[in-house]
């Protein structure tokens, strides 16, 4: 047994990469697959240089149709939550430029009937709340609104429920049970809900692609395992890396722990204590050490979180590695650093969500691709 | 054990109705409750006369709700099937009646959701039809189109998932397993749809009272056990006892065995020929015998379904059981008059389901019960 733990409930320990691809039978995305999808995609992007975006399963067949001009689309989804934080963005952001850059419908899934199930403390409105407000953070990233359908499992089961029956009669218990972990004492909504999030991998007869993290590869190994009996095509997957908790590489940033993590609606005062105060640092225990002996960017989660996501630019970004390790940079400044991307990125964050509320109707119900799902049952 | 099953997917062997009330922990429906029921209905009703509905669980505390002008609804439900046969009608007739005396609101459930995934065999197309024609069947019967709405589960269920996933909250699968007979091999749809089937009972805020069959019992004992827990009044019912097969006192009339029952669309030709040919006779091998020592009533099936359905007259199915008894009756004349009752009412049945086509619409979306229903989601 690995000392590190993935399921889509729960990441424990620090994981090793390397043993997960091997664990769930995923592929490494190789230099060569990642230099064909940039240049398809006419740019290149940060998160696949850094190696945010490491797994795939059949993302060569995705480009492929692309090629061919079968096309391909996209679907990622969240599970509504009191706040999002910072590590939730990845997925979005990533999902957002695969769309600009191939033109692609994305499905969106907000799943809602999960988040109820999961903890007989959440009530129906919190986790209703929990969806308007997510919804507004996952449009701040920006997609298209003639091209992206954002929907709640409890809204759209209707148009849903009829294929959902046909993926159902082909999951057991057992299957389910050993796929999730779950037990006797699992209640039945959340033994269904699995038939639920492969429905949307259905929802055109192209090839879908999913963006996300890799704890939620499980749901699409049982869709591949019956996509094809059922009239669609497997699944593709391009897995994400978990952000590193700020307290340090174990584990991801949860919810639960405040401390763990930069939420999207902290304020400066917020962040800049957070960081200074929590974030786990590569850094030796004096100035005079670290000058001497150099800091560990490997570990320190400012220079990660710069690293993963706020500084794309390579040069910079190699500088900053550097200097850590030379000790010609201090643990502060570095977490100075960090701080100010935070704050700025935040803030554009906050104004672009407020832009957002005006949209959600047009993502949800009017845009072009969400009137025309409105119409669709799916069988 | 008993030598007999009830449940709600197989009944075999005779069934003891008495040890089943004792088996399910219902109450018998003494005859000062079957006469305050009549009386308030202002009259009399041969399926209570003669016991068909003889079991029921809390029909007291409908009958007093309904006294101090709270009002109560009824809730009732079919499985679609290839063909409907005189034996599925007894609830929807005996509902109608309630709806006509007691001026209530009726539900009728097309679990077509249920019937698909029970069965690896059946296609979406097959229940699809099913459920198109059993609905005329059950109109037939005869339902205010305002007070009354048919919903088919894999249509309605927008409206449902909501209220059904807090009752999926609450029933384990262990629960599920073990009241169902189901398995770790059942799939997650089998799993799930109990809760579709307890939502209608939480449909309004009054007192809900379902009559059917007593095979579907299980249902409602979970229903029972959660609904004051959600805010609802437990589920009140009133069992009927099953009309018997064709061919003899054991089992009751299947869908999967043609000579056991009369379809709703059998011609004359059929009707007399499986009367004639298959009806379990209580006579005596010869007609001297018959003559000289008289027949069974009680065991024979033709008098068994005039008594159960056909002859609502007291008078005359007194009259026919002791001519019977008495040998001044042939187990071939029997049969005679029931082949006629079955005829004609198959031929009025069959009228009434042509006038029916016109009126789905009214009852599934049009209707004043229909169009609110849509209008409402059931949290």
């Amino acid at each position: 047994m690995p000392n590190f733990q993935v399921t889509p409930w729960e990441v424990s320990g620090r994981v090793d990469y390397d043993k997960l691809v091997e664990q769930f039978g995923t592929q490494k995305i190789s230099p060569e697959l990642a230099a064909r999808l940039e240049k398809l995609a006419g740019e290149s992007h940060v998160m696949l240089r850094r190696k945010i975006f490491f797994s795939h399963r059949d993302l060569d067949l995705v480009l492929e149709d692309y090629e061919i001009g079968k096309g391909f689309f996209l679907y990622t989804g969240r599970a509504p939550s009191l706040g999002m934080h910072i590590g939730h963005l990845v997925p979005f952001m990533f999902t957002s430029w695969l769309q600009r850059r191939f033109g692609v419908n994305v499905y969106i899934e907000i799943t809602d009937d999960e988040k109820f199930m999961r903890n007989q403390r959440y009530t129906q409105e919190q986790v209703e709340r929990w969806s308007r407000e997510n919804i507004l953070d996952i449009l701040a990233v920006g997609f298209d609104p003639d091209r992206t359908f954002v929907f709640q499992d409890t809204e759209y089961i209707g148009n849903m429920y009829p294929l959902a029956t046909r993926v159902a009669k082909h999951l057991t218990f057992s299957a389910v049970k050993d796929t999730f972990g779950l037990t006797a004492s699992s209640n039945i909504g959340i033994v269904f809900y699995p038939a639920l999030q492969i429905v949307p991998t259905m929802f055109e007869r192209k090839r879908c692609l999913i963006p996300a993290g890799i704890d939620q590869d499980p749901y699409w190994r049982l869709q591949r395992d019956m996509a094809e009996g059922l009239g669609f095509l497997k699944a593709a997957q391009i897995h994400s890396k978990f952000l590193p908790s700020l307290t340090g590489p174990e584990g991801k940033m949860s919810s639960s722990k405040p401390e763990s993590a930069i939420y999207l609606q902290d304020d400066e005062y917020t962040v800049r204590k957070k960081i200074m105060k929590y974030a786990f640092s590569g850094g030796q225990p004096t100035v005079d050490l670290q000058r001497k002996l150099g800091g560990n960017p490997d570990v320190d989660v400012a220079f990660q979180w710069l690293y993963y996501f706020f500084e794309p630019d390579d040069q910079r970004i190699k500088q900053l590695e550097e200097d850590y390790r030379a000790g010609r940079m201090l643990s502060g400044e570095m977490k100075q650093i960090l701080v100010e991307k935070l704050v700025e990125f935040l803030k554009e964050h906050s104004q672009k969500r407020r832009a957002a509320e005006q949209e959600v109707d047009r993502f949800k119900r009017e845009g072009k691709l969400a009137s025309r799902m409105w119409e669709t049952i799916h069988r």
